[in-house]
């Protein structure tokens, strides 16, 4: 069967399913701040109106200067673009028919891109307690690693060592080494490379507001990394590509600092009380740090019966059909409002087992 | 000097001419439809910012089911993108290191991206009536060919017939024919090749809706061709590239037949009015049929002292600099309000000559 090749979109997994689609749906399928978008939106958006007519500023000048000053880079360090998604098919067209490293379980797109540019792909997997082990990864003509962090589907962190360890030695190898950090904000003691990107020309980082500010509608992220890589990366996106509502959004967002605190603490919170509830009632489940988590009843292998079961009463849940790895033996789970976690572990009682 | 590619975004012009900015600006250097955004879109505002926290629908099915079905075309034979540019890309992708040929002057970006995408490019030119002859196309080891009907910058349609005509040539030399009809839906008796395309796998059509919905900072466009290559572009486009807002706005835009009747009227009449003072004060324009033409005063070879002339009124036209062909020798002038286009005339009064 053809597996939707992401969350959110709920309708098209029921229908790969052939299962009939409920009235009321509980989406845990895409990671989105539950107590977004910030207040701040709602208030500008009628004045965002007035806009619509003029095209958008190519170069989003305005918060490319705006983010480019919040992390000590220079503007040229900086690129705003059309969602995360954008950045790493870009990605994949400034790698074309190199060999490319991917540390996996993570997110498919960073292999899509690559596999539309013909590139040679390895993996590298994580070990069992979703960590992994610098020593041995292979990096033998590896021209650019991909690593998400927090990791998409585990919600784990990499610590600021690892991460600055794994740069130097892709830096001996003359590779790049990509660092998707979409949910970087959700993890309270989060600590970015941004500061060492100035000697290390061959870092990459994406970042995606869509997360934090629940504004996957509008498609918005940024990159930051060594400007002679912008520039190579300018060359192959397209003219406008960041839609004007979409600046003027980023721009209040990125005030926002109270927003990201309350939400951190609500994360926090929410996790540690459904993971209680899966420790008491045997489930298993990653270390997340962060805003979603891995999901398992340890009893099966194939966890495509649980899948099932939730999706019948509404609850949808994100598959790992296309997580190598971890295929089908884990569920991703988001943390999302009190009400919808709480759907979430009636089922998982009701659920035996 | 670096000129700017496009018009549009006229701080840049400024900026890069070295005049100071004025206060007020009269902005004709952008095609974008004076009377839009239609009434429609003010009224469902509002409700557009409810969905700003889900991911957009990445097929945009139910955009696309409208307009397939307002074409009478299979709903594989129509892809919705974010706005004409992210099309543009994505041919280049589909056309790379091939022999491609441009009909000039023209949009930049065909260009562009071709280039981008290492094509050997060759120029046809279009005669001093801004018409081409088509026998003269040198088709030979030429893989695609890029038109732009209503043609950017001057204007002028080329008719059915011969939009006909040369597809036919070119299935016969085994090339691609893409028509960019961005503008088509401001000329009153344009004919598209939509009716042909079942049989005619090479054609393919480009279509915007932000020029005539005046939308552009929502960026929308969408692409009629053959399900192959439909399915080929879709192998390089990146996930979820068109926002929600835009879908939700094209769906309400696609049903406003009376706004655009009033449109073409509206630019009929102005057009008319427009042309008849050029002719009067001596004024060569080109015979344009739709929102845009070209303008030139004939004792200059250079139009860059008008130009400069105008900016400094706060009046901004678009150089041609980037149109081979026509660099520096015209203007083009987009069809604005009364009240705008009343601002250019007096200007041009007052140039002397």
């Amino acid at each position: 069967m053809n597996w939707p090749a992401h969350g959110a979109n709920p309708r098209y997994i029921y229908k790969a399913m052939n299962l009939p689609l409920p009235e009321k749906i509980v989406d845990l399928s895409a990671n989105i701040n539950p107590l977004g978008p910030p207040q701040i939106l709602k208030e500008i958006w009628f004045d965002l109106f007035s806009d619509i007519a003029e095209y958008p500023d190519p170069e989003a000048a305005s918060l490319r200067g705006m983010i480019a000053s919040k992390e000590g880079l220079e503007e040229e360090m900086v690129m705003v673009a059309n969602g995360g998604a954008e950045l790493i098919a870009l990605l994949g067209r400034l790698f074309a028919r190199k060999k490319i490293l991917i540390i996996q379980p993570t997110f498919s797109e960073y292999e899509q891109a690559c596999r539309a540019n013909h590139c040679d792909i390895v993996y590298h997997f994580l070990d069992e307690n979703w960590q992994y082990s610098l020593n041995e990864l292979p990096l033998n003509e590896v021209e650019a690693v991909f690593l998400c962090n927090p990791n998409n589907p585990t919600g784990v962190c990499f610590s600021f060592e690892q991460m600055l360890s794994l740069a130097k030695r892709c830096k001996e190898h003359e590779a790049y080494l990509v660092i998707d950090e979409a949910f970087y904000d959700f993890c309270k003691s989060y600590r970015s490379l941004v500061p060492i990107l100035q000697h290390y020309a061959n870092v990459i980082l994406l970042r995606s507001m869509t997360k934090m500010f629940a504004i996957p509608s509008l498609r918005l992220g940024y990159i930051l990394a060594d400007e002679r890589v912008i520039a190579s990366l300018k060359n192959y996106k397209s003219h406008w590509s960041v839609n004007g509502i979409a600046i003027r959004a980023g721009e209040a967002c990125l005030k926002e600092e109270v927003f990201i605190e309350e939400t951190r603490d609500y994360i926090e919170n929410e996790r540690e009380r459904l993971f209680a509830f899966f420790h008491k009632e045997g489930y298993e489940f990653s270390p997340s740090q962060t805003n979603f988590y891995l999901l398992r009843w340890p009893d099966i292998e194939s966890q495509l019966p649980l899948f099932v079961y939730l999706l019948r009463q509404g609850i949808v849940l994100r598959h790992t059909m296309n997580f190598p790895g971890i295929e089908d033996h884990w569920l991703r789970v988001a943390i999302k409002s009190k009400a919808e976690n709480n759907q979430l572990l009636a089922a998982l009682k009701g659920w035996r087992k």
